[in-house]
């Protein structure tokens, strides 16, 4: 693993917007699902996924639902109502009131706070298709109040119409209300325009190849959307007292993700560095994913040794990475000092998968600097707000006029006359 | 004012996304402002603009301020201040503070909420200028506790580099701390990528024409941004009891503002429709914006009259309005029942000029529909989230074979190793 200094180094990576040709495809796909609805799915299911179906096939139904229970083994069933419980729990704190500010002249001002009405989250077939990834968009949506949770996945390739009862039964537990077997481009304009088999939903969420991602942005404005996720990150911020063992590990799990992964060590101790240096190599041996790993360690991992962790601070906050492990003597005294990273894990024993599949917190995280300005998925992300302004006829007679100034100096006098009419009948 | 059925009718428009040469146009000035920083930024302003400026020129300078508050008269500034408390008081309740879960067997979870680093803010030139969407802009911000808020405004075309006094005395009272005398495209791109005279921002918010939506649009990703507006909508959900004079002057004040604006009544009576219809005619006659109104009253301004006001809080829920005035005998009764409107303006004494301008909720709302699934603008978004995660040795010990089996169940045995050799070294 390379030593490097911090000024070589930057996260940030280009993000795929896709070729010309692949948007026009897209463009193509949403338009004709748009204007054709289920003729389209349909068509488009078979040309992609190799399945026919007719729209009466299209949504899983509680048969199919109960036979993946079946197939299931109980550990795993166990395991994922676990960590759905541990996610729903987090997530439940997030959860705000409506709200009114009572003014002494009568007046009521406040904020209405609802869950979305119908929200959509796609999940990618075959190996891409994770358990985690499905509790991670559903639950937050379900803790918000969102009544109607609207799961689509491709059927498998060639033939069958079969999904990962894996997926299913996860679907299930974290509280999915409907279950189409569709994917691709086309799901996502099935989803943002509706077919006759498929009411429309107000956002969609969820992870997806270029297509899914490039048919996200074409349906924006429509629908929300979700913010498309570039390659996962890890930055570990290491003292003398680290465990190189631990902290080698770490790196490897994030950059064995995809090999635009970047894992990176921030470390105040030139020992630290050479140690995890060596462990990187020593694991690697034996990592059944060490090509895509090596690959990432390579091109988008490095060490950095810092004269102090302070240094090592400024760094992190520069990078705003997606995971940021704090292994320092006191991680608390660090915490404060914190002011662009997605997700922290303090200690030796909070490693990142600890979060990614069982914490609580959501592993959907900001990536490529993007810490920055935005936050991991949370409740907030299926909620809406609206503004409540009750005002009183007192109020409205006593600050009636400094209103007609401010709209008469914006030359807007159609504003003033809205309040004008007002005091003519109402005033003394 | 024609009436129409509630099917003929809907308030989403085509939104703009500028001309392929637009676009290109834009493209370029954003590229060279990025590689070529002040001296682009000066080119540009100078071209577009008409003022030969320096780069210490740009900056605005604390006696320009203080020269503002003399040009401007004292009850301008007294209502702009009284406007800012309003909204400063209303958005001080949206403030939220970081938190922690802490669970039995010592593990810490949490959620870290702070401000964004650095705001800009852009305020359009000349008459589209209006103190108002400063204090909207800014104020957020500023109760969010973003630290460093940068208002960009073009200079006065044709060779002053003079900013309107008001924006000037706005910004200050609002909270800006600094200010730059650059506009259009080239503005945001400087705010997003700096140049020598000004940092880079994390998020830039305030409207602009087609220019700088295009170049907002560009950087986003490098920077947040703020959602793009449509044209203004109100609709008024009226009952036989409204007042005619007070329905048409506020459907009117959302008319004046833009050929394209949209302003719809939906009335359970076919009296108030008639007498509505009538009023919008009387009152235009004297309005000074009226060709504009006019144009907009024509073109997508409506009545709509429905049997019962139940089923117009079904089209107002269809419609997803920016604004709601709710103008019926009991408002409260219906406010549960609305599901979709960015702000809600009950009874007779809130009409909406007194939320443009004064009440305290902010007027920077979702249109085109939106507002099923977007807010009005807030403190939430000028601020940013991170997961904190703080596990214990014994949760770690407890939950380890759990996620390790849930990894290996998504293949992922870097994320299960991670685990697996802390429960080496810790376990017993």
């Amino acid at each position: 693993m390379k030593i490097v200094s911090a000024q070589e180094f930057d996260l940030r990576r280009e993000v795929e917007y896709g070729s010309p040709e692949q948007n026009a495809a897209v463009q193509q796909i949403v338009q004709r699902v748009k204007q054709e609805g289920d003729a389209a799915l349909l068509q488009y299911t078979a040309q992609f996924d190799r399945v026919e179906l007719t729209a009466s096939q299209l949504r899983v139904t509680e048969e199919e639902l109960q036979a993946a229970y079946a197939q299931v083994e109980p550990s795993f069933i166990t395991a994922i109502t676990l960590a759905a419980n541990n996610i729903r729990q987090f997530h439940q704190k997030q959860k705000r009131n409506s709200w009114m500010d009572l003014q002494p002249d009568g007046s009521l001002l406040g904020q209405i706070i609802r869950p979305l009405q119908r929200v959509g989250v796609y999940v990618p077939g075959g190996k891409a298709a994770y358990p985690s990834s499905v509790l991670m968009n559903v639950i937050p949506a379900q803790v918000a109040g969102v009544p109607q949770i609207v799961m689509v996945t491709p059927p498998a390739t060639g033939g069958t119409e079969g999904i990962d009862p894996y997926i299913l039964v996860t679907a299930a537990e974290a509280g999915v209300t409907e279950i189409y077997r569709i994917g691709g481009a086309q799901a996502i304009a099935a989803l943002a325009y509706g077919t006759d088999s498929i009411e429309p939903v107000d956002k969609i969420c969820g992870p997806g190849n270029i297509y899914v991602a490039l048919a996200k942005r074409e349906v924006y404005g429509v629908v929300d959307i979700d913010s498309i996720a570039g390659p996962s990150e890890i930055v570990v911020l290491a003292d003398h007292l680290a465990n190189p063992v631990y902290v080698a590990a770490d790196l490897l799990s994030q950059a064995e993700h995809d090999e635009m992964a970047s894992a990176i060590l921030v470390t105040s101790s030139q020992e630290m560095a050479d140690a995890v240096a060596a462990e990187v190599e020593r694991q690697l041996e034996s990592l059944p994913r060490r090509e895509i790993a090596t690959a990432s360690i390579r091109n988008y991992g490095a060490i950095i040794v810092t004269r102090d962790i302070a240094e090592g601070i400024r760094i992190v906050n520069r990078l705003a990475p997606e995971h940021l492990e704090i292994m320092v003597d006191q991680p608390m005294n660090v915490l404060g000092m914190i002011e662009n990273a997605g997700a922290i894990f303090l200690g030796n024993y909070s490693s990142e998968p600890v979060g990614d599949y069982f914490a609580g917190p959501n592993h959907i995280i900001p990536t490529n600097g993007t810490a920055r300005f935005s936050s991991p998925v949370d409740v907030d992300d299926f909620i809406k707000k609206s503004s409540m302004i009750y005002y009183s006829k007192e109020a409205l007679l006593t600050n009636g006029n400094i209103i007609m100034e401010l709209a008469r100096h914006e030359g807007l006098e159609g504003h003033a006359r809205a309040i004008q009419v007002r005091l003519e009948q109402e005033g003394s």
